[in-house]
């Protein structure tokens, strides 16, 4: 790969979205071959040398530091990854922007929608390529999805369903804060179903459904207390365990969106569903490689919902793979968005869908949630 | 049969489901011949003379009347069964309690939430026996989720969630009024979707669930104008093509209701899923005979959603027909709804559940679903 | 229905198909007013006086005798209706037939071939209108995948593949023999789930796919033996538990063949498959209702299995019975195949299939099994 | 990983599963790092020059030989990974043992059973550590299945059924032999969905169920000419296009296995199910995160088939990767056996089941197979 481009990467966090991004990277010079710019693996950054290090040493990475201001400073890398809890996103991505870097950001932008726009115009000011991870887009069977959306084939739209059902914290006993259990604490995530799972959903609605005018919604916090593991104290909790909201789309269809860590039985069960005048599709997360498909015009004695395999060579992202029938997984979204941010980089493109300017057109739809649920009234976006 | 008392019934309409009350009395001396009372088809009212004939000599219906007050005043007749629409129920139910039949009536009450008051006040004070038709509550896999919850099993309820749908609407060429199209005829139906679909929902889930509290709602008439059968004119159309609301229960856990006729590819989609802290259940009428079941209790290495064929002598209703492993259908639900009703007479009983009283809890949660999606804003129920 | 031409039933048998036939003739008139023929219950023979008064009192026959010959004498009666074991069948049918009785026999014909071919002789020589209950050709999926077959759309055929599959005898208490257990006799039954559930998947097979050429099979005896209910004694077990056959169609497909008793977790999974050149179809009894349809000429970008709820009132049967999505049950191929049989009969028509000619060709595909199997070698048909 | 113990790789072929080992191999040092021994891509053999070069650029092997001989000759190379066609395992594979190569092998062992016993005696006389690419049982899903069955669980087993499906060598104009279609050659693949596809069934059969006595197969060739793409000329087709056979296992149970490429509809679907005394199980590989299981020993109120999403972090492989409820793909099983195969090298160990005699044994019985489906008349394993 020596006459390739070299994107040299700085990553800021090693959990579990650091792991995967790393991932990531290292398949592109064996799945991805062909594209002219390929990432090196020269820097992570995290607070704690001894698990950074070994992070370090196990992925490939070249380097690592202890502060991810340095390696902001550093000239010899090209761009910042960042993969740290969603309050730290915007005040390193403004300063990666700021000294020129790439950014490549977990969702969502920030705990807090003020700071979130200044992330959005300190990128756009310094016209730095970026992209915002929502990796939904990238499973082959949701690209087919927006692939059939884009052929028409769907007729005017009508309704559009998402929800996100998860149920690990339904436990009392789960603490919140802390390297493993930031999610449930309000100051680091912001919220808590809504910026981390429904933001999802909201993601992939505006990508295949277009943009939401308002919404109404309503919130609910199930266990009010829970032990917090940065000051030993049991202290309220602030995030939203679960999270609705349906909402009138720009198109003239209804949305109705549903997001809970209370779903008993549910680990990650993201489906969305869209029904047009002429044909419906419908995805799940736990069945992520089928597609389904049912079209009205189909002959009657035949009509039914077709479950399509989306493993065939001509299918989005299939033919860098193995041979029909044979599933790919979680991790395979993540490599196609790095291939397609690496892609995007050729003839001195800098843009990467999504893009921090859609990622702020999600992340003003959470706000309007959080907002409409605190107020019990509609908001418009 | 012959020491068997008689209940002689009076069936107002002959369209879908007065063939299908119809139905299920038939096969009340054969499948449950125990029971006490046993239905004798007495009369039949229609206003079309010669389909009212034909109908009760198909199905054995011993006279015809061309007008259900003339039933009303006939001795000979114990039971008024209300199969008219919907704005007609009311009217005949309150005639028929008044002469102290008894009352079994289609579901919802009434199209306007003041007359289904009076309906509910005429059948209380007759003290007459009584039952509204919300047949899924019989489905035997609804049934066994009514036992399962109230074995615990489940734990503190969070989520209700159900929808209902349909794609029968979806063709601008349907007209609406007269016989075939009344559902789409605001004056006839009094809502669309709502009354019709909702209502059953909301049935189900107050049964199995508890009360609602409140209710945040949107609607949507997605075909502005239809061809009205019976003026022949093009008029608009003032039924909810789709309804969507969430609410909180009285239980504390958030409910999550859609029905619509514009989802492609569902022709009768009534689904509903339970969240609870150890345990959850869902079901699908398109697969009617199945309920699935998770419980977190089960050991780890094999915990998943059991789906449980509903088909045993054990399971409810099934000691009643034939083996294992072999399914029912749609009608059944009925078939058990009039055999709990005959079985609710002995001993002086006057109560089949769902009563008037309870139908007219859901009427209350239809009529607030329809003033908050007017009014944009949460109504209490 | 005074101007129906009559067809006076005598039915032989009380059991769980005694049941079946009797509810299949008390929809004739509701759902099929408009046959000619109508069925009168005349009369049920049943060895047991107090249990065949109380099912002719149930299912409102006219008249009981102790005696199946008795019936046979009777000048009132029009058709002869044999659900007595399988042991029986054949004699009952020959007196009938020579009777001048219409035959409507369950499966199989016989325990044993030759008797078989006694029936079959005796039919075809009184030349008297009959059918044999292989009732699964009735559910509307199944004569839907016929329909498909017939219109050419699946190419030509490559492999059949059946399987029918349930655990009620794994207990080793359970006992042979009697009124409840005679199928685990091999003098009352002839075999086990041979003659039992590959019938049934044979008959649909040879309706499907044409006729068989030659077979290899095995069969098992797992539980050896069994308390007899007559005898009282822990006697040999002579039945097969389960039964497997490869085999050749005449039209050039593989089958494959398997029934068992002993598939924990299954009640009755009837399922079948074919593959074809163009398209594949495949049904399973427990989702009676759904057909399931591939078609490799679809548009490779939206290629799946088809899941067919047919319920459509333009798919078969269901112009009958209630509205689209709604689902039937297992009751109605045999309310289904009663029709038929009427219907086969205006125009002084005498088949209705499966005749006792199909039957037979089922009957010998099962001798050839058990032969195969006993002898370790092919047999041909 | 400088204190780690190198096992220097030299893989035999550049196709599909070329691509696939390199792949797990790019795995071992980021997610299984604390393994001892981690691979190291040493040489990798092709007679094409330029594509060998290619594939070493593209996954990082240090060195290209054109031929593998020259490979086996090497000192810097530890272990031979055979990922040629069929007929060239065995020769590979007997001169890597005799060279004192560890020996990785792709299935089956040859394209002749004679061989396969040489390749096998020859590894087992070097006693160099071996192992055979048999993925399916790294599949999580399959090893929670043999975790289960090992716990006893199940009970005494009556049926084991296993098919294998696809659909990919329908169309007449598809050509045999050359590069991309020597698994339609019988000269290269010595048989046609016997080894490839059931040879798979069978291995996990026997690891799931033990040894395999005798089988009655029946095998066929739907078309039987086809261009060669070596000769240029239409050569009788001399592979298997399907293979059926039922056997009886050591254990008593009756096996019912069949493999084809002709079945319309069906990539890649294989299938096992196993039916115990008290539980079964099955699996597809359409949806392989997913394991069934059936216990009858659960409360009869809630029993049910139960669908586990094999994704959390006690299951088999899955503390390796990401969260409960996300998926894994086709590949990650070739992951695992890889770390297997590592983890097996600690502590002097030689064994990664399926060792050579494992996969000897899974060879014998294809040979039965294709001698019983020759003879038309059962054979002895």
């Amino acid at each position: 790969m020596s006459d390739k481009k070299k994107v040299r990467i700085g990553l800021v966090g090693r959990g579990l979205m650091g792991r995967m991004h790393a991932n990531a990277y290292t398949h592109i010079s064996t799945i991805f071959p062909d594209l002219e710019y390929q990432p090196v693996l020269q820097a992570i950054a995290s607070r704690n040398e001894e698990k950074g290090k070994e992070f370090a040493d196990t992925w490939g990475f070249q380097s690592y530091e202890n502060d991810w201001r340095k390696m902001i400073e550093r000239d010899d890398i090209d761009a910042i990854d960042i993969c740290a809890p969603n309050n730290m996103h915007a005040e390193i991505a403004i300063a990666a922007a700021k000294a020129g870097k790439m950014v490549l950001s977990e969702k969502p932008l920030s705990h807090e929608i003020g700071q979130a726009k200044e992330m959005l115009d300190a990128i756009t000011e310094a016209g730095v390529p970026n992209t915002v991870w929502y990796n939904y887009r990238r499973m082959p069977a949701v690209t087919l999805a927006k692939n059939i959306v884009d052929s028409g084939r769907l007729g005017q739209i009508f309704h559009y369903r998402a929800n996100f059902l998860q149920d690990w914290t339904i436990s009392p006993d789960l603490p919140q804060g802390g390297e493993a259990a930031w999610r449930l604490d309000v100051d680091a995530a912001g919220s808590g179903v809504t910026g981390d799972l429904l933001a999802h959903c909201i993601d992939t609605a505006i990508w295949l459904n277009g943009g939401i005018e308002d919404v109404s919604a309503v919130t609910k916090t199930f266990i009010k207390e829970r032990l917090h593991q940065e000051t030993g104290k049991v202290q309220p909790v602030g995030i939203d365990d679960a999270s609705i909201f349906h909402c009138h789309f720009k198109n003239g269809s209804l949305g109705l969106f549903e997001a809970t860590r209370y779903a008993r039985g549910h680990k990650a069960l993201y489906t969305f569903e869209i029904n047009g005048e002429h044909a419906s599709i419908r995805w799940d997360l736990h069945d992520m490689n089928w597609l389904e498909y049912f079209d009205h015009r189909d002959d009657a004695e035949v009509r039914g919902w077709r479950k399509i395999h989306v493993s065939d060579g001509d299918q989005p992202y299939m033919d860098r793979w193995w041979i029909p029938g044979t599933s790919l997984g979680y991790e395979h979204s993540f490599i196609h968005q790095a291939a397609d941010f690496f892609k995007g980089l050729e003839n001195g493109g800098k843009r990467c869908a999504p893009t921090i300017e859609d990622a702020y057109e999600t992340e003003k739809v959470c706000h309007a949630v959080l907002e409409s649920a605190k107020s019990r009234s509609w908001k418009t976006v």
